[in-house]
């Protein structure tokens, strides 16, 4: 069979699916999460066993070890899949909440309620936990999934799903709900994602190449995730000690995640000040800093600066450090060079937190916080899929109710227009 | 100038601006809008000097009688559009408006709140009322407009937005909020929707084939609209002056709009009493049915279907008839043919009403009523950008609400992550 028919194929299946589980209730689609959770435990052996046939590989082709490590499941690794499965169903559903609604004048009645979006489409790489998060999440807001993940991963994927499937089934949810395309051309990818009329969003998850194929590619629509050039900037009147607490937090408490920071901005007028500071604590951090001109001339520890630097997501410990003379020129460099992620102002003045928060276009704007807590754990959401950094339907961590869509029922007694 | 160099500075512009427009005051658009309103009023001989131009275009290329319609302006076409200005000046201003929130368990105090998009991209074809509308629904909803209309309606729709822009600017809105893109060439509407980065959403509004082919090349997110195959059922228990009112209305009252019904759908119970009675209303209307097999033995008057049409939007008073076997059968045929758009069913049956509201994935789901209420006006909104068939981010009619994003706006007083 050709690669476009099988997908087309699963996505089909999918879609039929999807009708059914549109209208399961809730505690036939928990009952499935619990027992899921359960056999990916019991049959932990034989995810393990796949999973050492896909770390073989990687170690035969000299996969990074970092890679290497996001690859590899161990059975604490499992039980973390397993809980987190628990999680979500303990979650409450969103299918079937009215958001909305009234009397018209003319008696009919309206409620807008929340509905499935019906199939999404998940593009991800390395990490197999994904595959039974993103299974957990999807069913739990009733929509079948149909899941692509990179082919490093492909025996351990293959291994959750066919557990997971087979659990789902058993507790009384339609079979096609869960689909995994185990075909490595990237072929594969590109149906997936112009399978317009089956599947009816695409959340593409990974490196800034995968995700910007999908955009430049996808006719589905898609859920743009991750990306994250973040920014603290310190106010002339920020209390040092927090600046510092917070900025080094920011960089360094899990540098390679999108909501740390790349960038740090600090006002002039504190800047002869505050930054020697600020490098002791970057300096027994192990970070290494790029700066202008100006932060180069303030300690010598800062190394220079080019332009690329300012759009780079370091993802590592490095940062780089730009002096700036206003609030509005750090307002300025923000607009120009971040991903609308996660952005903070480290300030004692309401007004310039005010003006950075109402001006400051981003998912997630702070004042006085880390940018690390943009999260949809953090935010007490209970779950996430991913960080959307676009500004259609869903902005920031998404959790189960930015799986939904809506519909509007209106009922009425033979009203006609006129 | 090439026409990518014309498309990439007007975006630019726009989103430069938008960044201005974002934190703008309610009462500076609301001002603006009623200047533009009397802007328009008071220099409506320039716009109808423009339409001239059109309109003696369009009748050297022979263009059809109802799209020369559509392309007229007259006085009193113009005084509407300027009611319409004034009345979206009058609705309340959806930025700003807070969504959400609360007090994480930290101590961090979390406001979720309405925001502009940034930057919308409208892509429509013949009518010039469009402009106004639409330029009137993005500055309230501080989002900068990029327009591309059909090159039929060039002179009028520059005409208009460049009365509209002058008093907007003049009443306080930053310049370049309102953009036009004046070059015919299609290459245009390409390189405005592959703008990623200075568009943030495309609408396009039009015929069938526009917005298949936005929804084919956008790399920028795509609120896809209006293609209506829309159902009407008429289920055995159904009261017949209801149900002959209600497909009547839902077919005839203006039959080329995407909420006209294409289909009725007639158990097969009471096929026999029902249908020639409905064919009486539908003769006298002027109404040519196709139908299926049963329903052509039924009814003499009832012409062959074929496959396709089940699949046609007619936009006249062409009408398919089918009589099925059951409400499944009905709602089979509905999932297979709709474009979820709005559906009815006409019962006395709870349990059916309940069924089909549940089970029809559409986004307007009526009982006993009629299709034409899918409508922004209908819905109270007090205003209309367009009807949405997707499922991400907006479904149904969307206003002021769904011309908006949000984000989150976290304050703290030195929260760190552990």
């Amino acid at each position: 069979m050709q690669v476009y028919d099988i997908v087309k194929e699963k996505a089909q299946s999918a879609h039929d699916a999807s009708r059914l589980l549109a209208t399961t209730n809730a505690s036939v689609k928990n009952r499935a999460l619990l027992a899921m959770a359960q056999a990916l435990l019991d049959q932990a052996d034989i995810v393990l066993q796949a999973n050492a046939k896909d770390m073989e590989h990687a170690q035969a082709i000299g996969m990074k070890n970092s890679m290497q490590d996001r690859l590899r499941l161990t059975r604490e690794r499992i039980s973390s899949m397993a809980e987190g499965l628990r999680l979500v169903a303990a979650l409450k559903d969103p299918i079937g909440e009215v958001i909305g609604g009234q009397t018209l004048s003319n008696g009919l009645s309206m409620t807008k309620v929340r509905v499935p979006f019906g199939v999404v489409g998940i593009i991800y790489e390395a990490r197999p936990n994904v595959t039974a998060d993103a299974i957990g999440l999807c069913i739990k807001s009733g929509n079948a999934v149909v899941l692509k993940g990179g082919s490093e991963a492909l025996h351990s994927n293959a291994a959750i799903v066919k557990i997971l499937s087979a659990a789902a089934t058993e507790a009384g949810i339609a079979e096609g709900c869960i689909q995994f395309i185990d075909v490595a051309d990237r072929e594969a990818v590109i149906d997936l994602i112009r399978m317009n009329g089956l599947v009816d969003v695409v959340i593409p998850r990974g490196s800034h190449r995968l995700i910007q194929a999908v955009v430049q590619q996808a006719t589905v629509p898609v859920i743009e995730t991750g990306a994250g050039v973040c920014h603290t900037f310190v106010d002339e009147s920020a209390d040092f000690p927090m600046a510092r607490k917070i900025a080094l937090n920011a960089k360094v408490q899990r540098p390679s995640v999108c909501n740390a920071m790349e960038t740090l901005l600090v006002h002039e007028n504190i800047a002869q000040a505050f930054i020697p500071l600020m490098m002791d604590d970057f300096e027994a951090a192990g970070v290494t800093v790029f700066g202008c001109t100006k932060a180069q001339q303030i300690d010598q520890r800062i190394k220079p600066a080019t332009d690329e630097d300012w759009a780079t997501e370091y993802g590592d410990l490095r940062l780089s450090l730009k002096v700036v003379s206003s609030l509005q020129e750090a307002m300025d460099h923000i607009a120009q060079y971040g991903t609308k992620h996660s952005e903070c102002i480290v300030t004692e003045s309401m007004q310039n937190a005010h003006f950075f928060q109402a001006g400051v276009d981003a998912a997630v704007v702070y004042v006085n916080a880390s940018t690390r807590f943009t999260d949809g754990f953090e935010f007490g959401f209970g779950a996430e899929i991913g960080i959307s950094t676009q500004k259609l339907h869903a902005r920031g961590p998404m959790a189960l109710p930015e799986l939904t869509s809506y519909k509007y029922l209106i009922t009425g007694n033979g009203q006609i227009r006129g």
